[in-house]
């Protein structure tokens, strides 16, 4: 297995099937290290220091971070809310910031509002930087972990079929998620959105290109019947300039205890939370509810990032 | 002695006389390990991650949990204002951010503005919750830190005579303190307070049924030599809806040098802090001025839930 | 050579020639012990809490304090906005707030919109206070890592000549880097500023009492020729109560290609940041640039101070 190569995390595309395994891999390994208590890892980043630099506040992605840190022996230095806090207020760009801020830690966990600013700052940086999301861009550790959690849950990723379901527009985690497919073959997804959400034809097209079998479909419960896994997402009502389009979308895809029925015995059901409505919690104890799951598969994979980028020779 | 088996505090009515002994042997034994400088505690939560969710800030609260968890050797994740960041403001359940959380932490220390939302979240959560206030609700640590620093000061709290001072009606320690005071025996609680923030009927009542003697009183002066502790509260201007209110009750009740003049040798003056201008600076050197010293009563009480909480065999 | 014999760094006018070069040897021996990863000094402080007091957020003054702190193994209670957040804002005394801190911490770094307050803050506390600024006060670390930096890349101090260009008016950084200066001989300092944020009188005599030689100038390239460090400064539009004040002064001084090339071979430039265009990013790889440098070495000076109150026998 070829070493780990990547020095910055910043979109999905970088990942080929691959550097996916070897991300797995050792996600599989801090699973079960931390499950049985073994703390072969405990210490492992002891005196490496990782920035959470957050433009824009997300508590939960911060957390999963500087939770994968303390797992792994490191320190944190934090910031809730950089945009109002620091010097970009002042007009400082993101080339100077990221530079300062290589003097002070050992590796930038970055998330920001602006589209590609991960990539930006990796190119000013001397120490890694992981995107955790930029705005309407890319969130590539969320798109790992989903991607680890269908692994973990069906065994294999070849051959499955997907449903993604709710706003395909706006979410970033649905378009991530569908790129990471491509490296793997005989995979369908249905694309289940309201008409003001539908997913936008560049990434069909890039799917199509890449051998990716999609549909367009409507109506939930056709589509339920057929897939290996459900894919839920919440209509995100900050992104909808018109109140009324927002409400035509939200609430009209909902997974409660009828639908679970129409679904296969061995599938799954994920959501990258938080949700509002969009599965019932009578859902939560059905063995194919995997969206908590998910948030915990969430540090295995931010532990093996960690380590990966932290670890080199 | 029984072992420590609470799961969560949530409120102070989960602790009996024999559980407040556990807890306030332990906080002795931390309090002697830190001046003593003897580290026999130092590293014990080493690897054990506390999340601190703070949905309104309070600095100091939440500076005395993560201190107590640095000094225990353990890590924290902090939040200042969890409210405003967090996916509760995306509609998010309480819920699911509690059972998210699990994920991440092996405890969580949380304040709300909801009261009730600790017990709440205590359901949900698969590992042990403390509350850090929830709105009007309760802030048990607080309640057991007043009543620690009694026991310490005055070694024995059965027949006590306590006067409680100022905002009654909205100040929620002395309603926890006066729950926990009915553990003991012949004690006397004297309130004294504006007729606008007076003690509610339902604690007096309370109180009653389990022999807690208590007189409403609005003179301070004649109060004052009948106590061993007076127990002095800031009068909470963003309680009241009307501002004259505000000013009729504030600057009522102060403790400056003639007031203490009039006190018993043995009494000690307590205050949850911040104070306003209830007590003057001109009484902080006098011995009986202990709420200092009940500041940092708080981070020995701490010390021990944590201690208890995480180191279940 | 005698002991570190300060309890708190609140000002500049505290060190002499003689601590100021204790500081410098303290702060190459953090440096060549984190370049050479010796790791002597990366446990040292373990056990021991600094508490990060923001009164005003300054994210990266901040992470430097804390970067210091993790290099030093010891633990950081952290918070971006205390005045909006803390007791402050129910009417706390600073002297009560201060109070409080000395129970959770072993040191505390206080950022004050006010002038005096760390000075205040140090008179109430038992612990060390370290000032990482006091509004238009002072800002002693960021006075020590400039000088430490001309230290660093010009071997001495005595006998330099010095350009502090930009807003000299309401720039901080400069009125406490002059102060500095006075400690060694044979200095000249030329003041580079608009008239609208020209250099107090108050300093001027404070220099020229202490044989400190100064000039004002206003044409940039006639200096650059003249000196060995050109200290750049930011027009804090911030600062200005009339916008057109700021039109005026702003963009009036910039460093670019074509300006250092006016400079001696072995001048260095210096800047606080954050910069905003008063140095071109195209002068960032001139081996004169230092600026990165500098805030590197904030970190230096940082752990060396932690280190110097936090060790005392």
């Amino acid at each position: 297995m070829r070493e780990f190569d990547l020095e910055h995390v910043y979109e999905s595309q970088q990942f080929d099937s691959e550097l996916l395994d070897r991300v797995f891999d050792v996600a599989d390994e801090m699973k079960t290290d931390l499950f049985a208590k073994q703390r072969r890892y405990s210490q492992v980043l002891k005196g490496k220091i990782m920035a959470s630099l957050f433009y824009e506040p997300s508590t939960r992605t911060r957390f999963s971070f500087e939770s994968a840190m303390a797992r792994l022996g490191g320190s944190t230095l934090t910031t809730e809310n950089a945009k109002e806090f620091s010097s970009a207020s002042k007009g400082e760009t993101l080339y100077d910031s990221t530079r300062v801020m290589c003097e002070y830690a050992d590796l930038i966990v970055m998330r920001h509002n602006e589209p590609g600013s991960a990539k930006l700052a990796a190119e000013a940086s001397s120490i890694p930087i992981i995107n955790a999301g930029d705005g309407s861009g890319q969130h590539p550790t969320q798109a790992l972990l989903d991607l680890y959690t269908i692994k973990d849950c069906l065994s294999t990723i070849d051959g499955l079929s997907i449903a993604m379901v709710g706003d395909l527009k706006y979410g970033r985690t649905v378009r991530s998620l569908s790129y990471l497919l491509t490296k793997y073959s005989n995979i369908t997804i249905y694309f289940v959105s309201p008409s003001v959400c539908k997913m936008d034809d560049d990434l069909k097209n890039y799917l199509t290109e890449n051998n990716v079998q999609w549909k367009d479909e409507s109506v939930l419960e056709e589509v339920l019947p057929l897939v290996d896994c459900v894919y839920m997402t919440r209509i995100q009502r900050e992104r909808f300039h018109d109140l009324k389009d927002y409400e035509k979308a939200a609430g009209k895809y909902i997974i409660d205890e009828e639908q679970v029925k129409l679904m296969k015995e061995e599938s799954i059901i994920m959501h990258p939370l938080p949700r509002v409505d969009e599965i019932s919690q009578a859902v939560d104890n059905d063995p194919r509810a995997q969206y908590f799951q998910q948030a915990r598969n969430g540090l295995f994979i931010r532990m093996a990032l960690l380590f990966l980028l932290l670890q080199k020779p």
